[in-house]
Order: C-alpha cells, then sequence, then structure tokens
C-alpha cells in the first residue's frame, strides 16, 4: 500500500458505538460512505442481546453475517433463514424482518443504497503458515478482524480483533483468524444483489 | 423391506403429469397425502420452459430443488434467491414468487399443509463401489431417482431416472447418480420449517 | 424413548479424560463400543494446545470436526484441508497428519474400524420456537451437545453443553444450539467412508 | 478492457486437444504459462470415459473441479473425495490417485509449479437480469464458459460455451450460465495452497 489516501487503518478502540433506530440494542460504526443518516454505504456491527424487528431500511440492500453465537433465526415475509457463523444472508433491508436469538450474539452488516452501489461480503479464514490470502482491488473494499491476529502482507500493520481496513488497493493477508471483507461497487439502478451471499459464488 | 404395504415403487413411466393452476407449464406427480386438491403433503416434479410468476399455495411450506439447469432466481418479497443445482430452499408456498429462468430447467417440490405436516429435502450423491448409502427410517420417505443407475440395497430392485419409491422403511442405496430424499413428518402447528434445506444441517 | 436399555444419558462431568498415545494432549471419551484398545468404534473430544502429529490408527476410518476455534490445517500425505468449524472431514486414521492450529481449539472424532462399522457425523443447529428436529433411528446415534441448551422432545430431559446421549431409537430435539450426531452402522469390508462428511449428502 | 495486450480470447473451436500422458484420454488445452512440458502454471479441460488413475505431476500443485457429469471419486493415499458439479478440491498433483467414475465426465484442471506459482478456482452462476458480477484484477485470470451465453460487460463481446478469457484486467460478466474462474498468482515457495477451494473462502 504506496499511499495513505487509498488505505485506512482504524482501531478497535477508535470505533464509535451509536444507538439502534429503535432502542433496543447498540450498533458499532465500521465505515462509511456518505453521511449517517443519507449514506450510500455503511458497514457496521451490531451486539444483539436480545430476540426482537429490524430497524426497516427502505432502499437499502442489505448483507448480514452471524459472526458469534450459534445461530440467529430471521422471519421475512415469505421465507425464514437460519444464520450459522460466517455464513451471508443478503435481503432487502426495508421489509419487516423478526430475529430470534437464543442468547446474545454478534452480527455485521453490509447496507448499501440501491441504484447507487452494490456489496459482497465473504469470510476469509486465514492459517498460519499458508502464503498471503490476496484480496484484490475492486471498488471498496472494507476488512474487519473477527478473531486472531491478521498482518498485511508487504507491510508493517498487525491488526488484532476488530480492526478495520478501508482500502482501494489490492492487500494481501497473513497470520491466523478470521477476516470480513466487503466490497463495495458502484451500482447500476433496478436490482436487488441478492445472490451476493451464494455459497459457491467466489470474486 | 419385508412387506408391499410399507414400500411402494413407481416406474417413471407410470407417473402421470398434470397442468398448473397458472396453466404456464406441466408437473409431474411424484407422491401424494391426501386428495390433489386438499392435500396433506406433495411431492412433484416442474418441468419451466420460461419465467414467471408461481402459483400461490396459501397455508403450504414448500420446499424447492434445482435438478437441471445451470440456476433459477427466485424473487421473494424481500430476498432474492438465487438456485444452483442440487442446493434445497425453503418458503412460504403463499407468498408471490417470481421465477427467473435464462433456459428451460427442472425442479423438484415438496409441499406440506403447516399444521400438518413438515418435511426435509435432500439430494444425495451416490459412487459405485462405495458401501450403501442408508437412508433411515422416520416418517414417509420418498425417494426419486434423478440420474443414474441405482439399486436397493438387500433387494432385487434396479432404479431407473425418474422412478420413485415411497416407503416407511429404512433403505440402502447402492449404485451411481443422484438421488432426492423428501421426508415427511406429521407436524405440529405454528411454525414454518424455514431451516429445513440448511446447508450444513444434515438429518 | 420406551426403555432404559436402548438410551443412555452421560452428564458432562462425568465423563473421563484420557493422554494422547503420543503425549501432547488429553482426550475426553464420549462413547466406545468394544474396549479402549481394540474398539470397533469410538466417539472422543480433544483438546488441541498446539501443533503437532496426529497419532496413527492403522485400519481406523477417521471423523473430525472443529467445534472450537477458528481454524485447524491438516496436511495429509496428497492435501491439504482447512477445517472450519461444524464442517467435518472424512479420512484414514492410518496415514500421517501434521496437524496446525494457531490457538488452542477442541475437535470431536469419530473413528470406525475398518470392516467392522461405518460412520456419519454432522453437526444440527437448533433454534428456539422451531419444531423438534427428528434424529431418526439407525444403528448407534451418538449426540453430544456443543453449545445452548437442548431437550429431548416428549420426555423430560434437559441437556447442557458437553452431556451425551448414545441411542438406538429415534429422538427429536428442541431447544437453542448446536449438537454434534455421530451414527455409527455395522460396515462391509473394503472401502473407506470417505464421503461421509459431503456437504450436501444429508441423510 | 482497453488493449489487446492484457485481454485475450479463445473462441471453443480453436482449442486444441492432446493425448493424456497416460494414453487414456484427451484433453483440452485452455491456457498455458511457459512450454507444454515445463508450464509454471497451466488450465486444461479432460474428458474421463472410465475410472482410471491420473498422471502424476510431481511438485505441481492441483485443483480440480467436476463440470460435466454426477461426481467422480479421488481416491487419494489417506482420503477419499467425492466430488459433486461445481465444487472445487485442491491436491498435490504429485501423489497416486484413482479416480473413479460411473458415466463419462468432464472436468477442469488448474496446475502450478509448486514455489513458482499458485492458484485459486470457483465457478461462478451467472442470472439473467442481475448487476454484472465483477471478476477482480488480480494475476493472470482465465475465465472458461461451462454452460449458456455470458457477456463482456462494457463490450461487444459474446461468449459462448467453451470460450476462453485471459486477462489481467478487471471483467464484469453478464448474461446467464456458469463460469470457471482460475485466478493465478506468483506464488512464495514451500506451501501447497491446500486451502483454495474452501467453501466460504471467498476472495
Amino acid at each position: 500500500m504506496s499511499t495513505e489516501t487509498s488505505t485506512t487503518i482504524t482501531r478497535a478502540a477508535d470505533l464509535k458505538q451509536v444507538p439502534w433506530r429503535n432502542g433496543q440494542g447498540m450498533t458499532t460504526e465500521i465505515a462509511l460512505g456518505g453521511s449517517p443518516d443519507d449514506f450510500t454505504w455503511r458497514v457496521s456491527l451490531a451486539e444483539v442481546a436480545q430476540s426482537g424487528d429490524f430497524s426497516a431500511f427502505p432502499g437499502i440492500d442489505r448483507i448480514i453475517v452471524l459472526i458469534e453465537g450459534p445461530s440467529m433465526r430471521l422471519q421475512l415475509p415469505g421465507h425464514t433463514q437460519v444464520l450459522r457463523t460466517d455464513e451471508p444472508f443478503a435481503f432487502d433491508g426495508g421489509v419487516p424482518v423478526q430475529c430470534t436469538v437464543d442468547q446474545p450474539t454478534r452480527d455485521l452488516n453490509v447496507m448499501t443504497r440501491r441504484g447507487a452501489a452494490r456489496a459482497t461480503l465473504d469470510v476469509l479464514v486465514l492459517v498460519a503458515g499458508a502464503p498471503p490470502l490476496v484480496v484484490p482491488a475492486s471498488g471498496t473494499v472494507v476488512l474487519v478482524v473477527l478473531e486472531g491476529q491478521v498482518r498485511l502482507a508487504d507491510g508493517d500493520t498487525d491488526l488484532q480483533q476488530g480492526d478495520v481496513v478501508v482500502t482501494e488497493e489490492q492487500v494481501g493477508l497473513t497470520g491466523g483468524g478470521r477476516v470480513a471483507v466487503a466490497r463495495i461497487l458502484p451500482g447500476p439502478a433496478g436490482d436487488q444483489l441478492g445472490s451476493a451471499a451464494g455459497s459457491r459464488r467466489q470474486v
């Protein structure tokens, strides 16, 4: 990473928390495109203490991934999705969603304004001793260390749990742990990116 | 399989086709619990020639799996699911669903009346030379040979593509191919079995 | 469950630990068919504190699943498998395997003597409020509660983390959490059950 | 794609076939880095008519994916892998592998010389009407259309089944079908990229 302009590292301790719209929990802001009230895209982390309804975000495509806790059940209008850890699920942020948890859990959310941006979300596993895992440059990439010790390849930066990297350049990762990778692309109007979390769609 | 009463084999050639409710295609009836117009459960196979809306089945839980064709896109009220071959998806049969295909495809459907029955659906792969794959007895089990040559273990029955077995006994399968396994259980009222097709929920 | 003879419940506190053959760790015995030194099948749980070689078990088919910790890397003679939580992997227990971990992890192991028995291993997720998850009777079934609170349906038995059920009858499970399900079948000679952990092979 | 120099399109009809080393089949050369007898990397497609042993490629890391046929069983020294369509599997090309098929199948192979290069392999599904699927630039990317009609976004190029794109630039794909994406990176010495095909490792 050659320039300050395209790569930003934020330490976990420097992230700020904001209250939920429905008042039932707290959210940690990870990264934001635009203003908080009228964002183009937003990556955030929620601590869900109990079952309840999700806040509605009309016009927003949303991808959620459970990062801590055994499971979470989301009841959408015509489909009930049981989330398991590290398996992303994409849905329309504007529809009513009832969320059931059996114990406190944490989830990561990527939201994009339909027509203005679209996103993919993946969870990578790093194992010590393996070659660097390469995350290609493509739009804006947001990395969140979920667990373990991660190092940016060809650099001097060590990342701990909760640390965040926002970049528009290719990065290589080494170390051991789990890293969430959100990729934000400027998007065409008119379609949900419903397949973003397809289990074998791997770019 | 000791008795005629609990295991029925129907050859592909003996299955009958019925028109769709919306008139846009044909369905092959595989197995039925109850009457066609007021079934408790129903397993059927559809040939989808073009994109269109699914017929609505209020009060019915539905699991679909694409068995031929590269993909199928289902737009539900708040979620767009891209189906890949052999990956089951469970949803509420009563909500509006828009189905997009790029070429003619075939899919298998398991429907259960909510409160009266519930189901799971899996696709097994058999490889020649492996030990028999055991399908335990549990409720009513419906097997459909999707591809290849399959033999019921400890018996004299060879099954070809499209052949159907309905049984309440444990069966073992050998040979090479793909077999859909629907399991129908008498069900408690009040909940969708939305997670029946979870990718790592394997009983 | 009608009889004492076919269902046994063992509480986590009553399980005993035994040293590894290679002396590098401890194993909790979960369930055993036969004697410890000449078992037909064995289910056990290992705490892996550091990287090292697996003990060799010639003539034994082995399925391993990581149940705690982000990942584990297994180097077999011609293949390196990165295990993620809850994804079973089957291999020949007799070949040299080098295991790399980045931090202490726990894994569950199912071993069967080739020719005398074979096994499958799955991890189920239970979500509160869902209908009972039915585990059909088929050979010997060993359930291990990995996380959460689980209740045997139609019974009075609550299970906590680490509790074990061994049964030859069908059981229903409710509650919230993760449960490992090993199924042991008397086996034909001559083949590894290499595909036991196939991601979409779900019986 | 702005220049001829970094993107090459080869039509299916212009690909050439070469005999297997062991004489038991035919291989279609897709793309090659280096000379045929001393390649740094190689992407090829094999038609497997019957069961048999794989040719040994010492010092070569190999990723295989079944693209046509219900299944293929690979017996490695300590592990038997059952391949299902579109699920890549990485192994050491130098170890003995016995391949069992029940009917003629086709598979795609990506080989890299250990220490000189490494690779990932994925199969993407495109559904008509969805936004372009973006394949980021990263090393050398080889695209093979497995099924359907695909169009390079922002360009005039239509691709049919069997057509190949080799590029070092980012590409967008639209249309409907399945596309294999191999990514070749210059590699560090000393490790197999065994985890390249991890089901949830999605970059």
